[in-house]
């Protein structure tokens, strides 16, 4: 087991990041340009947080269906908005069965346009709204520069989609499955965000509104963890979406849609990580204990290894994921392993310890080591993973706290911005001149905030309309 | 509600197939040719046979991982036998991010090629062996006439891929596997199957044994319900897997894979469904208990809404799927809803049940009624639906009986083959001549039967040297 240190998490942010995820197993290169292989241990997170999220969609009412892979080029383009958006990113089918199409196929970047061909088919009372659907999918759209996770060509997310009678109704659907993701992001990834509108030239191509959850990495820069849309009819009218209302008149539904990603994996690893690697929040966690047994040479280490499994199956029973490493390596390899592999609590189990009848309990986040009593063990390890998420959370809020500022012109804060990154609270008079002004400083407007509490625009000398938050991001 | 009638079950199978699967929402045609849109009903359908096969996977020691969609069309040609049976059916990806790619990317037909690749990199001692993997996909085979869930261009499976220091050991997970299939579609589909390998020419392409399990649907057609291969050690040698065994030296070990489809579901519609529509399994069905409400009009209903939702909390309880259906159709358009959509049970409830103290539970197999009083509800409930799997697999069985006949030449079988169908239990002399006569009368070789009691070739007069199972399929 090769025990080369990680990158210098401070200095350089980029190939620590890099390497964390390949050496810890979350991801893989493929020979297929901008795709990554998920090993096991990084599908099992991933399974985590989709059996989670399924849960919440399922339970706020949506159904699950699933839409072909493939889509009619020429459907692309019926919302203008919308494939202006998405050209230049297009995977594209020309032949099939050993010839050329007549009509070629785009493989889906996201599926509004396949989907609300299928609504107009589905609806046409107000009796068949709200019509609320969610699909688990794979979508590709061509990355010149792949980064596992954050930027990649094939990424994994669930798409819901939804039509409404009022537009009352689907704004407020649009902020239910926003809260959603932010109570998910908060309870179960300990992660800390910033939610708001995004400016026009930042929404989602086709869309009226589009609200994002952002948030900060350790770098200082921010990431769209997730996004909610309300579309404006104008997708209704491209696919011919209507239905006859009470009173028995045409009308055209309001649609919805919001989407998280595989691209939330890449946020635990940037938020939570340190030199040692991952730092993975117990409630998502592949393994969220590790149960090392330390064997005497030459002795007689079945007691210890029973205990170890009798100790995991107290766990188990408390529905806690739990592993015992009964591998031949030495204790010091796989300490180094598992804490690469950032699993929330590791347990020591030694000769001496069994006599003392206790276990050594060492937690991933502060290395804190604890000697627990085998008979107050599993109710310990309960509380301690619920402990553990909220010191996360707690820390990472912590962290955006000391690198959230604010800022008044851009010629002053944006050189500080361009190095040391982080959020930037500024004023701003809605212009996308101004807006565009941040490209200099490679940073945009990551999101509108509900605030006002600046009197200039930092781009011009025009009074502030609205807060906005201004960040670098991925 | 539009309440016309299936066609004829006995006389036209397949229009009443196309239709039921429409009408019942399993399926939908979409505007890709070849792919087809899976409704909620029919994606909740498939979702509880994929829970349960990924429970049994996950049981028996396999990990769950994710492989890029795109595949470089090189990766096809390296095993000899594997390209030529997939390069007909490829989709092929020419064009991306506004380019032409220099070296095109064909969309899975299956993922030998990549995953072996990546086993290549992984795979290096004989501690890392086994090394088990499955992956849940959409695949692609393009198919020139397309029948949901049968034959169609993009579908879902799971594909288990495995590699071993033995062949014994690979021969034992290509066993245990094809044991895990059967089992399943034994007691959780209803489904009956007869077990075995291929024949060289129906063998997946680049396998050395390809074991099937094959079940006969109601028009006496067999369908292939999944697949499990030894493949040989060309995959190992082509995609150069080494491993460094115990004593030092390099060997190349022995992989299988082993894969069911969404295909599992037209088994189900062929195999139960019935003139009313769908008769799902209980054990995977979406609903298995639809509460049908009877209101007297210009009363008040309450008591009976309240007692429906009573009677679903406690059947919810017992982790039961349950509906009760309040919407404003009439009771006679309900049932014909749910007879239609295959729901195992179905209850009705009245004033007067409701002054009895009693449900009415009408079971979708046999349309027996029976009173049953609160008390017992729940207890029943349960049981009928445990009783119900077991009539329902008895029922298949006995189809099976009636239509699996004993032949002796194919002069004199072929055309009762051709016109009746049914499982033709025939020797075979081994030789791919005799097969091929088979063509004529649209059968194939379903699989290699362990006996051998017929003492002459089907086809010559060369004596047989096993039994095999002849059909027409699907």
């Amino acid at each position: 087991m090769a025990q080369k240190q990680l990158p210098d998490i401070k200095k350089d942010f980029a190939q620590w990041y890099q390497e964390v995820i390949f050496k810890a197993d979350l991801a893989d290169q493929s020979p297929t340009r901008g795709s990554f292989v998920i090993p096991p241990y990084g599908y099992a997170l991933w399974e985590n947080i989709k059996d989670i999220v399924d849960d919440r969609i399922k339970k706020t009412g949506h159904k699950n269906a699933s839409f072909p892979l493939l889509i009619p080029q020429s459907f692309l383009t019926k919302e203008a908005e919308h494939v202006e958006g998405f050209a230049p990113e297009l995977v594209v089918v020309t032949h099939a069965g050993g010839k050329k199409l007549a009509d070629p196929l785009v493989v889906r970047p996201t599926s509004e346009t396949m989907i609300h061909h299928m609504f107009a088919k589905w609806i046409s009372s107000w009796r068949d709204l709200p019509l609320k659907i969610n699909q688990w999918a794979n979508v590709m759209r061509w990355e010149l520069r792949p980064r596992a996770f954050l930027r990649t060509t094939e990424f994994f997310w669930q798409e819901g989609h939804t039509a409404h009678a009022t537009k009352k109704e689907a704004h407020e659907e649009v902020l239910l499955m926003l809260d959603e993701y932010v109570k998910f992001a908060t309870n179960y990834l300990a992660i800390p965000v910033v939610t708001g509108k995004k400016s026009e030239s930042e929404k989602f191509p086709g869309a009226q509104i589009t609200y994002t959850f952002e948030a900060l990495m350790q770098d200082g820069k921010a990431l769209q963890m997730g996004t909610s849309h309300l579309l404006s009819q104008s997708f209704a009218h491209a696919f011919d979406i209507k239905f006859q209302d009470k009173d028995g008149k045409l009308a055209y539904p309001h649609l919805t849609s919001w989407a998280v990603a595989s691209r939330l994996i890449g946020a635990i690893v940037m938020v939570h990580g340190d030199q040692k690697g991952l730092v993975l929040p117990p409630r998502v966690a592949p393994t969220q204990v590790v149960i090392v047994p330390i064997y005497k040479k030459d002795a007689d280490n079945n007691a210890i290894t029973q205990q170890a499994h009798a100790l995991a199956k107290q766990l188990e029973e408390r529905n806690i994921r739990v592993l015992v490493d009964e591998t031949d390596y030495s204790p010091g390899a796989k300490f180094y392993k598992w804490e690469l592999k950032g699993v929330p609590l590791r347990v020591e189990l030694g000769q001496r310890d069994l006599q003392a009848g206790h276990a050594v309990v060492v937690d991933r986040v502060e290395s804190n080591k604890q000697m627990v009593v085998f008979d107050n063990f599993v109710d310990h390890v309960v509380k301690q993973l619920d402990d553990l998420h909220n010191t996360m959370y707690q820390r990472a809020q912590k962290r955006v706290k000391t690198q959230r500022h604010h800022g008044e012109r851009l010629v002053d804060f944006g050189p500080k911005l361009q190095k040391d990154a982080g959020f930037y609270h500024v004023g701003w008079c809605g212009d996308v001149v101004c807006e565009t002004k941040l490209k200099e400083y490679q940073a945009t407007t990551r999101c509108l905030l509900e605030t006002n509490e600046h009197k200039v625009c930092f781009g011009c000398d025009k009074p502030s309309v609205t807060d906005v938050l201004v960040a670098k991001s991925y």
